[in-house]
């Protein structure tokens, strides 16, 4: 299991490479987001890569050893996971390889390349890719999984904790649930700083993995996904994930789509922040009413990913 | 003259309805960015209101005495300065009427319209629906002029007070400049804190009014306005702009409106920041060269405004 001082060790790590980005009030001026409640944005669209996934990727290069980290890297992500692979595989000047299937965006696939990274287009989708990724792992290149790696989840949950530092008094934390690496690792730290913080999951209709996992009791291997958001679009959890949340999560709650485009269209007439729509799910799910904090409940919203092209996978 | 003390005490009067944005450094990984110096960015893009317009809208409405607020306000602008004289009358709960020319963009007559205000279309250009703004305020209503008011000035001054406060050793601050009213404030601020920072007006090509009024010394008119920008598109600057800047301002780089609108992409790809090309300028004076830092100089860049229509009007 992974624990707080799992967390905290990685924000050591990564601390010198990531941002600590800052979190910022809905009120005064921005009604419908305000009037929701007690509203504090966490701005991770800000970060280093444009999205929390700099820091998994991070924490995870840098638990290896040196010998391994010379081996070189390799991911299959055509998104914020595999330019975060690519922006660690920078830091550590090693060689690094992302595999992507061929639908992805061309400035991901461009972000990809800019820091230096080796991008192989292969297959339709995500899993065709991730095989090839997984025979470079066998010959003994250091394979970075997105959200089932402990370091890789430790990594994410730095968030929970700069977000219960910098506004000890929150009572609930808001997540995006795409493979579940993200809000894993937030509850592992948040309910070891604070136990009586809600976690409270958002996922699109159209891709409820953990929500029906969590609802059967086990991970759940979803028949269809129907979201176009595919950021969100996994298509079953891991179990690792899976436990932490059965554990932590109070619960998971549903949008559609058009929410999530109508939040990103919110953040960024209204507020300024250039999120992506899963960067923008947790706001959605406030704007909808899909959760609806109780009387003087201060809710931590992460702003996840940046981006308006909406074309990242995993 | 404005003063110090003037910027201080502004900052005194709206800092409860106001926000204070965080500064971010460019560093690790915007390359194009970062290579051009040490360049930290203040993210006043997230402002309430969309930009920096909101400070010296509430200076000038809590510096006014009740009876005069309750008079009500006036003003005309159909950009960001219409939204921040919005905002302040709603903040003071008092008629608020904002005239804007023709053009105005959908989104800010509705933003305008979204804090109460009374919003009446006149004429195709500013002056002509200042000519009304100022009709009404010869009948009693208060005025607010968009840069030429030493309330204005000194409340968009508190920009500097913040930067040079979260970032005490910067040695430059570059700002853009539409009438005079940010940069003149920020001087006065910035030069009584830190008497050797520079400050770096950044002006298009298609509307050099402060460029060549410093260069001819004296207020100039232009003849005409060739930019497409219209948040940086003031046909002149006033005398107390002007003196301010004459005293206080190294120099003001000019750069197309081609390197706007191509710094605003770089900062929504590469940095997750929602600005307008206007905010975007002074980045995009880094960009192309237009300014070069010093070795080893820090720069603070002032991101002032958000939002991608581009329609802004003073």
């Amino acid at each position: 299991m992974i624990s707080i001082a799992d967390v905290q060790a990685a924000a050591q790590r990564i601390g010198d490479a990531i941002r600590r980005t800052p979190m910022m009030r809905a009120a005064p001026t921005t009604v419908p987001l305000s009037a929701a409640g007690d509203i504090i944005l966490k701005l991770e669209c800000l970060q280093v890569t444009g999205s929390f996934k700099a820091r998994g990727a991070l924490n995870k290069l840098r638990s290896l050893a040196p010998a391994d980290v010379a081996k070189g890297i390799v991911t299959a992500s055509g998104g914020n996971h595999g330019i975060a692979v690519a922006y660690a595989g920078r830091v550590a000047k090693t060689p690094t390889t992302v595999f992507v299937p061929s639908g992805v965006a061309p400035a991901k696939a461009a972000r990809i390349r800019s820091y230096g990274a080796d991008l192989r287009v292969e297959g339709a989708f995500w899993d065709e890719a991730n095989r090839r990724a997984l025979e470079m792992a066998a010959r003994g290149v250091t394979y970075f999984h997105p959200f089932a790696d402990p370091y890789v989840i430790a990594g994410q949950g730095t968030v929970a904790l700069e977000m219960l530092a910098d506004a000890p008094d929150l009572d609930t934390l808001m997540v995006a649930i795409g493979g579940g690496g993200l809000i894993s690792g937030m509850s592992v730290a948040a309910k070891a700083i604070k136990p009586g913080v809600r976690i409270i999951g958002v996922e699109p209709f159209g891709a409820a993995t953990m929500h029906d996992s969590l609802a059967a009791g086990r991970v759940v291997e979803l028949a269809q996904i129907t979201t176009k958001v595919p950021t969100l679009a996994a298509r079953k959890t891991e179990a690792v994930n899976f436990e932490i949340a059965r554990r932590f999560v109070e619960q998971v709650v549903l949008i559609e789509d058009a929410a999530m485009q109508a939040a990103c269209e919110f953040l960024w007439k209204e507020m300024g922040i250039a999120a992506d729509p899963s960067g923008a799910a947790a706001v959605a799910a406030l704007l909808v009413g899909a959760y609806k904090p109780g009387p003087g409940e201060r809710v931590g919203v992460l702003v996840c990913g940046a981006g308006a092209d909406g074309t990242a996978a995993v």
